[in-house]
């Protein structure tokens, strides 16, 4: 396997972490940078999140950098409480490094820099909603073009939401984002959406064993998944899930996608879109199976992917 | 089984016409009127298409009314042409019976009077634009408790649109209707939805064999129904089905559930109501199963149906 | 001048009431009916005020009939405060007359029978949320072409709402039913809008004197206008007028228009709608001055009236 | 009166053109650079235009940059062809500057850099769809409050449209970036609406006066403005203006109450948004006159002006 590129804009909650993880687990993998947005928590606790995820692994020499603080239109909705109000589980952290680690230059200049050094290269992953994104290829329209891939976790397939009715966090959280993501950047795009990640949850026992590790990071992870896990299985969040709880780390499919061409076994290939302006679909990602939007770029959504393999980058993560 | 009043609301396409003959051919019914609606085609024509069906079966005196000739907001959308122009495939009916047998009564009056007349014994099936129903029950709000149930075909679950990209026929031909119909009839509701339908789909092995039967009904089906069988497996439409093209008869579904309690296998119980702003998704259905909404009342979603019933009961429909 | 036989369409507020008087008043009108219709308070209200407003006049013998309870959608509005909670300013009437006295035949029934009765001679004035209008037409498309002329008291011409931000409250109440007026109605239209009731609106010097009139009318009047008389001179609600507090009747400009063919010295003709789906705007008129909608169907849009004759058409009112 | 730092953002239509000039001849006025944005015609368009206007003025120091090609979401709409396909009225101009001259840094970052550089000192002025500003604000949040005001040309406050039946064209270009400039600017704002500048028309005698100066600078306008003037006269055109056509130089009312702050001489203050969502209403300014939508910030809306010294201006312009 060829090493990758990759460059990640995140909104640091717990599943970001998962995923953030695994790519620093990867052999194959050198991250050229991190760029942080708001979402599950303030942008500001996204950068930190991330700074700690860095140190967990000793790998703070990677470039952080600070985004978009609100969605396109500027009006934020409330991120729940799925990963706690830090975004990492409220689990205290007294040697967290400073904001001060976060670099001067602003994280869309940074992606669009980024990018522009290395044309053709760069795989671009993308867990959060997509503000960053979207205000980056509008002040450079020639960005997707220098794109090697696009993975996104966000969005979903068969109008089930877990923020709205209809809506699923990322997308909904940046409605306009999404749309300017998923119309302009017409790159090669593999989309993990929220449907398909509860169909390829992971088993609790398998949580467990992955957490039973005897290493720093498995304890790290131990401590910042803990509100999660119990999240998932309250009566609440339970209905949200497509097909009954279990471990879904959803932003990890995204990661492990771009990383491995060969973890997504199947997948649709669709021209996509986004509803802005319904009352219960505002946020609703669009799958345009029959042709009726006439549009020529299509994503891949996908539908199978192997999770030996994923478990197995879930397990070398945490080594 | 208990014999049935049923009253049926239909835009008389073909499918429209095998539900009306599964009705007419099932012991346990007692038929009390057809109110026909805009939808598929004009409601002359669909007056019209009812009373061939009628005289096909003999059973001319079985009332039928004509009800709305447009959507609740007047904007018609182009029924396509899968049942043909007229609804019935454009097979030629030289011997079709004058619109002069229609009731004089208009068919929101005959909704109301009929259910009036037969408090708590009617069960109302539609299987066509609800505008009829949505008009009767703003005109008299007592109506849906006076029901024994309602059966619709109409709306999806999944997002999947068979006339725009996220509506269903039905229900996009007039999303108020839709609306209305589904918060204002906090009766018994269950719903046949469009995927569903594909789901449960016959093959075209049992559409021969049923075609085949040595009847006059069965050739006067043969007839109407040859267009949208060619439609169906058409290239155009082919990618409108759910999944994979086959003999799908929509509407049957519905009157197969209004007709025997025992034919709904599997089904969800969740608040449903419909979007009336989206751009890609106005007249889509929305299902709120994780509660969202706040709203008490729930429809039955049909999951599983007696396959094995539907089909004798449609054997028996052409016998 | 000609005798004018009316039909009016209320929701019973005070200045319904006033407008009503003046009708009965007018010598050469013929009132046919009155049907009633919620918006200021519940249609039940609307029927005990009306018959109230008849019982103050003498003329109990013309027939009220109750209509829709709730807008199209179904979702009422807080119709607020303004004319008090029973929508005559909650002045006790312990002589009310019994809503026995209101008609068995439903008001939509009523205003297609007696437009059917009447062709091309009945003048249909509208001043409360248009739902009976809407449902009727739906219900019988011809009625438009057998209507004389239609006057409306609703909508707005300059985005200046009383209601929302943008919308005027007969319009807002149901906007779909304003849509399907405007769009279906294709008749003779007169518009008074908010603006132009506002602009038109008369001194409390007049209402003094109109008040202090030395007749059981007038004393009727003071009791049930009293609260009104206040909400005007409140801060909330001063800021709402466009131009201005004072005293406004609203719907007294659409029955005068009605009455008096000479009563209207100026008006915009122009192709007319409403706005369904805005966030700020649903339920304001939209006015296509430029001819951006290609619509044929124009509506007179009244802008000045002739104000003497209204001051003696009020006084007279009360005598 | 002080000298005044302007950063002006403009689609380099005739107005924009004329605008310009009176910046130029303005005596207190320091302008530091010009933005362009897509609008009347490409920003590439807008950009030679701007470099034309400089030269024909001979200040071709004052650095041009190249903002956003497309509005936020990406979709334009027709810009019509008021001022000719290339904005300035087709005239040929062989001897234009090369599009070499303008900077090699982009729109947003030159005007997050130059409001840095000058905290408290910039009055920025907007004539176009305001994508940059949208941009900017995103970028950079605390860019507001570092203006010293903004002036805007655009919007409209009596729903009266001139791009589509309810929306001026600046606003109706890119809702959402009027929306996030309404919104997210909340420095001292004032508005020269659609409405306000049909009402402050100049005469065509005006015009003629004006033109006819012995001035290369004359000359200059005659042949661009040629276009627009025909096109001002076209029963086309002429419905779209409120109040009757005339010289109606919309971008030069922002750029004289920027300039000199005894200019506007009434003015409404109201908080103001825009509608994004409806279907005749998207782009249209939202007015908040009687305190619906609960909002601190207030703009100033312009009702007069000195028109005097309008003319004063507009005459030194061509000088
Ligand atoms: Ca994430
Ligand atoms: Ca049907
Ligand atoms: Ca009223
Ligand atoms: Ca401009």
């Amino acid at each position: 396997m060829m090493s990758k590129k990759l460059l990640v804009d995140v909104d640091c909650g717990v599943d970001d972490a998962q995923a953030i993880m695994i790519a620093l687990a990867a052999p194959n993998v050198e991250l050229l940078g991190i760029t942080c947005v708001h979402g599950n928590t303030t942008v500001e606790n996204v950068c930190k999140n991330t700074l700690r995820v860095l140190q967990a692994c000793n790998r703070l020499e990677i470039p952080v950098f600070k985004g978009a603080a609100k969605p396109i239109l500027g009006n934020s909705i409330n991120a729940g409480n799925f990963h706690g109000q830090d975004g990492l589980g409220d689990a205290p952290d007294p040697n967290a490094p400073s904001l001060d680690m976060v670099q001067k230059e602003d994280a869309v200049s940074a992606l669009i820099r980024i990018i522009n050094q290395n044309p053709g290269e760069v795989t671009l992953v993308a867990t959060a909603p997509l503000t960053n994104l979207a205000l980056a290829v509008r002040l450079d329209p020639s960005l997707p073009s220098k794109l090697r891939g696009l993975y996104i976790m966000g969005g979903n397939t068969e109008s089930r939401g877990n923020t709205t009715v209809c809506g699923e966090f990322n997308f909904t959280a940046d409605p306009e984002a999404a749309y300017i993501v998923l119309n302009d950047y017409q790159c090669p795009t593999y989309l993990a959406c929220w449907e398909f990640t509860c169909y390829s949850k992971l088993s609790w026992e398998f949580c467990d064993a992955w957490l039973a590790q005897d290493t720093d990071k498995a304890r790290f992870m131990a401590q910042i998944f803990r509100h999660s896990i119990k999240a998932s299985q309250s009566e609440h969040f339970e209905k949200e899930f497509v097909a009954g709880t279990g471990f879904i780390s959803c932003d990890s499919y995204a990661f492990a996608a771009a990383i491995d061409d060969s973890f997504v076994k199947e997948s649709d290939h669709y021209p996509v879109s986004v509803e802005l302006t319904g009352t219960h679909t505002r946020g609703m990602m669009i799958v345009d199976t029959a042709g009726f939007m006439n549009k020529a770029h299509k994503a891949f959504i996908m539908k199978k992917v192997d999770m030996e393999k994923f478990e197995r980058m879930m397990m070398a993560a945490l080594k």
